[in-house]
């Protein structure tokens, strides 16, 4: 049953995590987290001819090995909640094809991962689905193409620019688990829309960091708690500007983040050894160090209390060339070892 | 309560359509349905500088005028489900900027309302929320200049090509209404991404009919139910081709749907003076039909069960140069007069 508080969501069965996985590319192997991804390949094209081949091949992977994970049929699997950066989500949808399962498709910018974990968690806490998988990816090179110039272009990136993460990251969410697994989805909170005029499509961090604040003080206030009852705050891919940021405006709000706050898009990479400039970006960011490093960590019970809160930056290229403003968004998962 | 029946959801509580809404441009208004739709404009423009600008007013007004059609408060709406076929969806996000309820975004391609209403279904259903707008939008300039060619080069069109309708649709769910209203949402069958070896883009009819008739076929096996068992069978906007197409492949199954099959794509032009050769398309296409004539059909009590099924065809340009295929989805929505 699902209990609302206002427009937190708490479960009362709690969807089960059981299964995850991750896939990154050599730089992402090669940076502080390498030890920890399920599966990496030095080929950027992943065997593919192109980027957008080679994006799909990531999701395509990263969800059968998900669902190898769990040894579940492919016929148990009720729904895809998935989605990518990639213009009308191609890598999503041309990578899932002629699965079995229902597909949901999302578009929640670098969100996607935290988007599709609440919208799967409903779907299983309402019992419309027993399991389901979520998942997304990015890719440096077709986002670089896509967002900004091809790379043979060679153009400058400010230092406010992020480096889009090459990777994946799928989970199956459960409502029974027979392995009794203890990972559980507790309650949700889905962001809103917000526009705070900045322009600068090399600062997403600077865009994002309000709504990751918004979605963070909205939390701590419907749910009572403070920053230090859980054991880490992660957002997704602010990167060092946005992070900075996000930690400013919530001490506005006498919220301090402090003590336990990280960011996937700094911990992804080596900030002064791999030029990421302001630190990994892209929906796999967050969706692959989520997959890799937090749900292991709540595995072998090195965490027990985590808030997953994913930002996306809701511009295209057209709308930054049309001098747009970029509206950004923020979704919030409370995943605890029960 | 869902209950779950293969993949087919059925609700026990079933949702209300309280209120709906839909705008059009003029070409619309000109056609056959032109008396049917609420509110249209003659300036393609809507009032902005840009294409995509006009589309964003599009959804942005048409969604405004479904909270003002139902006396709610922005606050009493805890969810709106939305997305476009432009680039990044940014018609929507960029439409429903610094809205009080959550954002859901979602990319169905024109399967998106059928999307929308499915999963808007679930959250009421399952008490996740009380209140939410589901909602997407098309326009004819800003999907012609993204998909194909811009206007101003005058690239001619093969007999199999549709036309991309300028207009929106916005339908308001509830979990309760006060109004006594009795059109519900009774049952939804989320579709699978499939894809049958189609690469022409200008015969997305073609490409899409294998999942309409997939998703119809697994309804009426699982439903247990035939085509006249419905007062209509509606698609999305398959468009003369795909319609006859879909036809026949239901037909093989011994699904007959001569009675009462109709599609949004071939019912908003007028095929013989429009110039639209395979007829309307866009995801505001099948959202402007169900909004303006099937919705206040079912409140006046002349039709009591309708099937809405909503096709997407999931290619994006860059698919299309590299020769790929065109993966499709379908979802079919079950709507009653209670």
């Amino acid at each position: 049953m699902i209990i609302k508080n206002g427009k937190l969501l708490n479960f009362s069965n709690m969807p089960i995590i059981t299964d995850f996985s991750s896939t990154v590319g050599e730089k992402e192997k090669a940076g502080p987290l390498g030890e920890y991804f399920e599966h990496y390949e030095n080929d950027p094209y992943f065997g593919q001819k192109t980027w957008e081949e080679a994006e799909t091949e990531l999701i395509r992977k990263t969800v059968k090995r998900v669902i190898a994970n769990s040894k579940l049929k492919n016929e148990d699997i009720d729904f895809i909640f998935a989605g990518d950066l990639l213009n009308q989500c191609v890598s999503s949808s041309h990578g899932l094809i002629n699965q079995s399962e229902a597909y949901v498709g999302l578009y929640g910018a670098c969100s996607t991962m935290a988007l599709s974990l609440a919208t799967g968690s409903i779907f299983i806490e309402s019992s419309a689905a027993n399991n389901v998988i979520c998942a997304t990816a990015s890719h440096f090179s077709s986002a670089e193409r896509q967002f900004r110039q091809p790379l043979e272009y060679g153009g400058q990136r400010p230092p406010s620019a992020q480096w889009t993460v090459t990777g994946a990251g799928a989970v199956m969410l459960r409502k029974t688990s027979l392995k009794n697994e203890k990972i559980k989805i507790k309650q949700v909170l889905f962001g809103k829309t917000e526009d705070y005029g900045i322009c600068d499509a090399n600062n997403m961090g600077a865009a994002m960091a309000p709504a990751a604040a918004n979605t963070l003080i909205d939390f701590f206030k419907l749910s009572n708690t403070c920053p230090t009852d859980y054991d880490a705050i992660i957002t997704g891919d602010l990167g060092t500007i946005g992070s900075t940021l996000l930690k400013e405006l919530c001490l506005k709000e006498k919220i301090d983040l402090s003590k336990n706050y990280c960011d996937c898009g700094v911990m992804i990479f080596n900030n002064k050894t791999q030029d990421v400039h302001s630190g990994g970006s892209g929906c796999g960011c967050s969706a692959s160090v989520l997959s890799s490093y937090f749900l292991p960590k709540m595995k072998r019970g090195e965490l027990s209390n985590i808030l997953f809160v994913a930002t996306g930056a809701l511009l295209s290229p057209t709308t930054v060339q049309q001098g747009k403003s970029i509206p950004s968004i923020a979704h919030l998962i409370n995943i605890i070892k029960d």
